[in-house]
């Protein structure tokens, strides 16, 4: 008989019953009625039933033997009488009767419950991950995550991806975020850097003539904490493909993606792989107030400003007289709504920043508001007829500069829709997002911009460099987006020298800037570089929405808390001076403030 | 059509013949005969050949392109004369007639060739990787690595583990090589570190409950270059399981290691799972001289010491009885080598920086050489008998300290089995060492160290560190051998919060040490550990030995060269001033050497 187990604690049925078994696990709950004590073992796969009586050797040692005790239990399966089974427990057709037990592991006084799941602080938890792990809806959460990643390199490796491992340590990128810095000990005063994307490698990649790549990749980000970042590192499903178009990659990966969603949405339904729909940018900012719109929300915004060029309602036709816009969100079947409700939704507008958020209420036909009642009933009742909308429904108004507008219409639209209901919470709902500009104006500095991705291909290419209102140029760039969170991005990259220099320049760089600062993807597209593209996924995201989870801690495995502290391993921690000897490093210890 | 390809290089058959089809790739040879020019046509998959006659508009444009140019050809299918079929191609029966081109990317003048694999120095190699990992052998090298890793996961997932991926971002472990360093911006003089190992963590993971679980996970030692290991990262099959014996671990194991050698080996035999032999480490260090012994090798050492604790020939017996021992490598079959061969090998013992090596020789059941002579030829025949050689059989003696006789002994014996040409090159042979000593007399500071791994469990548990000479204890400790390669270490580890202290006071420390240094797990031991044991396998080891290659950068993606510098993308380089203000930290320059 194996020293420790010969079925795991989920592998007991009533077709064992008289076998003679071996179980080892965690003592999950003890439940004592004097002379028969009933122990809940539980290991990695689930519970089984441990019943001790008066006969039993086990019963004195698991009396005072505290929960999370590691125990061997050799016993025998009896059948549960009819009304004792649990239907909920895999192994509840049966128990064990205990005749022998080894302690393996004894367990203090536990700083955190494990077999209640009763809230408990953040640094305890953390501190006690071990425990923490052991809690049912974490440890689930956290298989969860493993088999969505295992589904993902599946998924990708069917659709002929190979999986590469890019460095870790490795160059400082100019861009985006703040690099982790590595010193060199062998070269005095360099640093490598951890990747914040492997972006520049996956495109060497192409350049390299490797035709699909995808990672499970680890990247890093020193920024401050963020609620919806984790400290240090988080996954990305990342992947380039050559010769493609955007429309290939986009069919390429909806399958993947899709079919990652379907297998643990559980009852949710999710968008066919083949039918996300593809939301040009402008579209999306005007509809949805965002370009993470989530399209669960039925709720469409419309521009209504030609209807305002001259109004009874001052304030709108003075918006849009000054190149303004009006926009507004149906609030559909509102006429049993009190005033308040309309109220408390400008106030709401007005605690965000915003100017205020304008009404029209309507009930039976009937208008009611300013915004009504000085713009006209007939013109109003003008407006409900373009834009669809019947006799009880209400409206609301964003009106404004156009971005600000398309701002506030966007959280106004979500929070419309939760206030009246209206989000399907029974679905995940997938888009594309599409043609984003290449460019943005920087008011602070006055100059062009990158929106997002310098590599990117400019639509039109060179031409529209040289013959285009930069503002005007859209990138071969696209996200993915489900039930209003950004969950991935990508782009057709640049491969063209020429194109790479010129896009550039026009944000005030020069083609020497472009040699230093990505000298090795710009030397390695003068050799032959395919044209490729692809994108990348956040995986953390992703688990966060497949398990229902609100908290990126709630899905991994030893977080860091939010000031960037490992407490499990005690982390970060002073070097040894000989370390910081080795490495050419002096600490410069931050000033004290002067004592007032 | 679709804009790039209908074919990848590697599709087409004659079953195409007749077909418009598209392709893209680079130019991989041109041969121009003069109005009519050949192109081989590259992609990742496989090469076509391209045909451009005085017809073809891609004539004039392929004439002046350079190689690892990337095109687009749009041609028909043909049939070559059976003359000119290609057999060693896949698409070695077609060629296409170019109708159309276009070219995608320009290629400069190549610093390398990709085409020819003549050997180029490793600095250009490196500095454009993306050319060199185009050559045939680096780029199925890499797609092997590739394959090899998902084959891992493919046969850990079947077994039953899953894959975890453990924080980069960590505490400093205090215990073996050099951490890479990682300054902290939040905390002003304090560092994260990368992992050397997840040694801790996947015991945490243990602890916390999850049974299996395995990472192909990314290490870094911050170590002085060494020709078996790159600077900076490297990959290992990281694997833990609970409730297990290490037989357990080495029969789940067998069959994982067995298959993917397998599935890789081409031509070659591998040891078939549950036949891997286990050898005591005592015993590969009598019989091989090594705890990494070559199995291919058939020669075993015999320690023949009893036969000169009385000798004519002087030296042994002073040796033996001194303390010391007499070693013997077989040298089978030599009754044809000339004297020269003897000397050699001894002239090579000495170059190494042993004593030498004796011998004896024997052709026809005559003995040569003088340690034959002075230790009288009945007593030699006899020694003979006992090792069952045979009257054609030369023998090669070691004699010294025991350490030292085993490891000149281990030496010559490769070297004896190389020049005799006895290593059977057909075939992968596996072993397990077993058995390690739990700890190891330092010399240098007068004290009983830890031999490998402080966590490992000793065997005979407490009571063995309590009674027994500790120099004597062994370790639940074992290692994976491949063809003279130690391709995998793993222990049971020491779950026990006693024993660990206890284990680590005999080396001198005491518990507050080891709550210091290793505080997370030690805590966690307190709260329910089951017992639990692993391995770690090198993936680039293993890679290395079914590619056939003799460096490891023949087998990596982006490797650093033995400066540990990325050539390709810059790395290490010096940091921003603004950063290291924001990491709290001054550079301090090396002292210049004064001039002489």
């Amino acid at each position: 008989m194996h020293p420790y187990r010969t079925h795991t604690c989920a592998q007991l049925t009533s077709a064992h019953v008289g076998e003679t078994v071996r179980l080892s696990g965690w003592v999950h709950r003890k439940r004592d009625f004097g002379g028969l004590l009933f122990v809940d073992l539980r290991d990695h796969y689930g519970i089984t039933q441990i019943v001790a009586d008066a006969d039993s050797p086990a019963l004195a040692v698991l009396d005072r033997l505290r929960v999370e005790s590691v125990i061997t239990i050799e016993g025998n399966v009896k059948a549960r009488s009819a009304e004792t089974v649990n239907p909920r427990l895999a192994t509840g057709e049966v128990e064990v009767y205990a005749r022998h037990i080894t302690v393996l592991s004894t367990a203090e006084e536990l700083p955190l419950p494990v077999a209640d799941e009763q809230p408990y602080p953040e640094d305890i938890r953390l501190k006690y991950r071990f425990l923490d792990l052991r809690r049912e809806t974490l440890h689930k959460n956290i298989m969860t995550r493993v088999a969505v990643i295992a589904d993902m390199r599946q998924r990708m490796g069917a659709v002929g991806f190979n999986e590469f491992s890019t460095p870790i340590l490795t160059a400082s990128s100019p861009e985006g975020a703040r690099d982790f810095l590595v010193p060199s000990r062998i070269h005095a005063g360099k640093f490598y850097a951890l990747p914040q994307a492997p972006q520049q490698y996956k495109q060497l990649l192409m350049v390299a003539g490797f035709d699909r790549y995808f990672q499970i990749a680890p990247c890093f980000r020193d920024e401050d904490p963020r609620a919806d970042r984790l400290p240090g590192e988080f996954y990305q499903l990342d992947l380039e493909m050559s010769f493609v178009t955007q429309e290939e990659v986009w069919e390429t990966m909806e399958p993947v993606i899709q079919g990652t969603f379907a297998a643990f949405a559980g009852d949710k339904a999710v968008t066919p792989a083949g039918e996300f729909p593809r939301i040009p940018y402008d579209e999306a900012i005007l509809k949805y107030g965002s370009d993470k719109p989530d399209l669960r929300n039925p709720l469409i915004i419309s521009d209504v400003s030609a209807h305002f060029t001259q109004s009874g309602f001052g304030l709108f036709e003075k918006i849009v007289g000054g190149g303004g816009v009006v926009r507004v969100i149906p609030a559909p079947a509102t006429h049993e709504k009190s005033r308040k409700f309309f109220d408390d939704m400008n106030d709401w507008a007005r605690k965000e920043g915003y100017a205020g958020l304008g009404y029209v209420t309507r009930k039976g036909g009937e208008f009611g508001g300013p915004i009504a009642k000085n713009h006209g009933a007939e013109r109003m009742a003008e407006l409900y007829a373009e834009l669809g909308l019947g006799e009880n429904d209400g409206l609301f108004f964003a009106a404004g500069k156009d971005a600000d507008a398309a701002k506030l219409a966007g959280a106004a639209r979500i929070r419309v829709g939760e206030e009246l209901g209206l989000i399907d919470e029974s679905r995940f709902a997938l888009c594309w997002i599409v043609d984003f500009p290449f460019y943005e104006w920087n008011d602070d500095e006055k100059k062009v911009d990158f929106s997002h991705n310098p590599f990117s291909m400019p639509q039109g290419g060179i031409d529209a460099l040289n013959g285009q209102d930069p503002l005007t140029i859209k990138a071969f760039q696209y996200d993915l987006v489900c039930n209003g969170f950004e969950i991935a991005s990508g782009s057709i990259r640049n491969h063209m020298p020429e194109t790479m220099v010129k896009a550039f320049e026009v944000t005030g760089l020069t083609k020497a800037d472009v040699e230093e600062r990505f000298g090795g993807m710009y030397r390695a597209f003068q050799y032959g570089a395919p044209p490729h593209g692809g994108m990348a996924a956040g995986v953390d995201r992703i688990v966060m929405l497949l398990c229902g989870a609100k908290n990126l801690r709630e899905i991994s495995l030893f977080p860091m808390n939010q000031r960037a502290e490992d407490l499990l391993m005690g982390a970060p921690s002073p070097a040894e001076p000989r370390s910081l000897r080795e490495l050419h490093l002096r600490v410069v210890e931050p000033q004290a403030k002067p004592a007032t």
